[in-house]
């Protein structure tokens, strides 16, 4: 493990969050509500332990290897969570302990979305930002790791997308590729985002608004600036733009350039796993829209329609912006949505779960199974697109779903253990590991009542799920470890 | 497809099961509850219809292929599902109808146990008798069809233990291998039955319950001829003698064989599967013991003790059997009991679920992704025993456990469509596919109250997971159809 280059990558990281805190201020001084000084505060910690970090190893030259990227990418997310909270911590508008900051600024950088704050509305307009920004910014930082780094880390048969990362190809070096790929993304993710800001701006919300839910919708975060979330509009033409960017958000980032670069919308098409994604969005609208029809919800086959399309989209990305009280909905509705977080979004996508990739995958395989009955001794390549599947991808995707389930199902035995009933729990586990960030049942209106033990077991799952588990996980095997 | 051989061994099969008819008439004698009748109509039924598939075809010397296996062990258990079902239906003394029969029988003949009747004391003795002989025919089915079947079809990586089949092995040629194994294991099978009841009998059952219970202990069914099942007797040393045959009834009965052979109990600890069984089991009483201690329910660590071994035993091998009403622990732990019995017991055991010996190579394929992680390029071999576990049989299992829980979820909706709350639906998916028998939430009292609907619901489920879910899934392929 190369400690000082580590020291050295994380210091370089706090020292550029720091400039994060300055748009908040900027915000602060334009509504002038008296809120800058927390920022100005965080922005001098981290600006500090950043250069503590970096200065005395500044001359280190060593590369990064593959092994220490578990750690960085890992560090990256929980150091960069702590030091997120210290302006709510600090903030006296904001009334939070240690946990519920750090809660909450976890549930922004992964792109949860879940809150344990209300009364929204009367924040300060700097602090609303804030929030909004950690989510975009944390969207940013998980189209990276997805594109440029799990790739290359191997993780859950992520190697599967080696060859299609932009940027050049360097095996062993990772810091000239990470670049690149990221200045590349960087162009797709800002001016997707803008379009959406536009886009909102011109369907009614206000410019800051507008800006704000870009943020948390490209991002598929769901953060808001009103605790009514997008039902605050009631407004078709808005969650229209909502819907549409929310599937956007839940594709891959990758495609998005090649789309840009090919300028072809048939990439979308061509795309395999885009294609199973829409797939399976419009089969769940059919069974969230012909529920309300059944259960008599909406009458007004566009209503119906309206609100399936947006609550599918933001469960089935994980983004959890809400259009209507779709906790509510009767039987099996709201339970099927929290089920469709599990699957999530396109790798590359800022959607978390389990990835459309990986249940494609295992449903070919599944299929491929039965035709084995079948045919013992018949051959059957598992093909994905234009890729042969190799057996050494399956087995690292079966043992990804394999440990996902079963985090999933401890944790929800966890949560009940906390008092929690088993909707609540499974809507907790769902809410956190699929970085889903809406809930059901006892949480359907936030995660400010439950326990502080549940608390701390929802931000590890956020940071398990936004980290795809095994970077997590890997650091606590003695093997990783050994010289 | 071999059908002219099909109905001959199913014509023989039902001749066959018409004599099991014979018992219960005998018990309706010697207790004159006056209820022969409707055995011996179907006795007649069953044999009539066994002669009409037979005879056409009894010169019929064709051998039956791996392929025909599929169909011929699905009708074995459906055909005798639906003709196991008539004397309930004929009996004045049982008020069911057609799908509370099928369902009761189904149950039975599963070894599920999920029962739609109540007021057991009351029934005539001879119908009691004919439930639990369901059961313990049920379990001795499922005992050959794992151990001599299933390892030839490769089921769910089940082709893993094709050398451990006691008897003569002969590849292609189903019938002969079969009948040897079926004798072994038969002797095996009686002489822990008879021990078990004995056993029973000297704890201060009368005769009569002592071998109606060993039926349905031994076979891990889990009916009762009371209501209060086990409980009835509030006995520890009767307790205890449950306790010890589930957990018999969860080990496989190739390895009891092999131990009966080889006079050493040293054999089940030198199994793999029956040492990570008992371990998992072992877990399983000190989370739930302990949870009875903390919550204050039991007060003296011997019956905190006696209640989780009791449970955990009963879920945990899918049996049903209660001690307690277990449903009305507090928080975590019916969860935690409904939970364990999707992993079940030992293959070639009568207990169901996805079986020990899955889990154990699921789990220790995602330690070995974990180790792959940190070393890329290194070679892991997958040890189970002696056994080097090769990808074939990985693959297969993967596929089974995927359409296992993937079944399992889809279920669980369903089932919220019928009314059920999310709790309740888990259960019922649990009793069924699991082959548990026994419920929580609405259903912690019986299945007598859900919709037609979740009846036949949960009796087709029960049949997927007693047939291994794919024995009953191929023939849903256009592929196992065509030429
Ligand atoms: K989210
Ligand atoms: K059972």
């Amino acid at each position: 493990m190369h400690f000082a280059l580590i020291s050295k990558i994380l210091g370089l990281l706090l020292v550029v969050f720091s400039f994060t805190m300055m748009p908040p201020v900027a915000v602060a001084y334009l509504y002038r509500d008296g809120s800058e000084g927390p920022f100005l505060v965080s922005f001098s910690i981290s600006m500090l332990l950043g250069l503590a970090l970096w200065l005395p190893f500044f001359r280190q030259r060593a590369e990064l290897q593959v092994r220490d990227g578990f750690l960085v990418v890992t560090l990256f997310w929980s150091v960069l969570g702590v030091i997120g909270a210290l302006p709510m911590l600090i903030s006296e508008a904001v009334p939070v302990g240690f946990t519920d900051a750090v809660f909450e600024s976890v549930s922004g950088l992964t792109t949860t979305g879940a809150t344990v704050l209300s009364g929204l509305d009367e924040l300060p307009k700097s602090m609303l930002f804030y929030r909004q920004q950690l989510q975009w910014l944390g969207g940013m930082g998980v189209i990276v790791l997805a594109v440029a780094i799990l790739p290359m880390l191997g993780i859950g048969g992520m190697q599967l997308y080696k060859a299609e990362i932009p940027g050049p190809m360097k095996e062993s070096k990772l810091t000239p590729r990470i670049a690149e790929t990221a200045k590349a993304l960087w162009y797709v993710y800002l001016a997707i985002t803008i379009a959406c800001a536009l886009a909102y701006w011109l369907a009614g919300m206000t410019l800051f608004d507008a800006i704000c839910h870009s943020f948390s919708t490209v991002s598929t975060g769901g953060f808001s600036t009103h605790d009514a979330s997008m039902a605050y509009w009631n407004s078709t033409p808005i969650d229209i733009i909502a819907t549409a960017f929310m599937l956007i958000g839940g594709i891959s980032f990758a495609l998005h350039f090649a789309v840009w670069r090919g300028k072809t919308l048939l990439a979308y098409m061509r795309d395999p796993e885009c294609r199973f994604f829409l797939g399976l969005m419009l089969l769940y609208m059919l069974m969230v829209g012909g529920g309300l029809l059944v259960f008599g919800i909406h009458e007004a086959p566009g209503e119906a329609t309206r609100h399936a399309a947006f609550q599918v989209a933001s469960f089935g990305t994980g983004t959890g912006l809400t259009s209507t009280n779709a906790a509510a909905w009767p039987g099996y509705i709201p339970l099927l949505l929290v089920f469709t977080s599990f699957i999530g979004g396109c790798a590359g996508s800022t959607a978390a779960g389990m990835k459309v990739v990986r249940a494609a995958l295992v449903f070919r395989h599944s299929i491929r199974e039965l035709r084995r009955l079948i045919y013992p001794n018949g051959v059957f390549a598992l093909r994905f697109g234009k890729h042969v599947v190799n057996d050494r991808v399956l087995q690292a995707v079966w043992g990804f779903v394999g440990v996902y389930i079963t985090l999933s199902v401890i944790f929800t035995l966890l949560f009940t253990m906390t008092g929690m009933d088993l909707t609540t729990a499974v809507s907790a586990v769902a809410a956190s590991i699929n970085n889903l960030g809406v809930g059901i049942g006892q949480v359907g209106g936030g995660f400010a009542n439950i326990t502080d033990e549940a608390k701390w077991m929802m931000t590890v799952l956020m940071l398990l799920g936004r980290l795809e588990i095994f970077t997590f996980l890997v650091l606590f095997t003695p093997l990783f470890w050994r010289q």
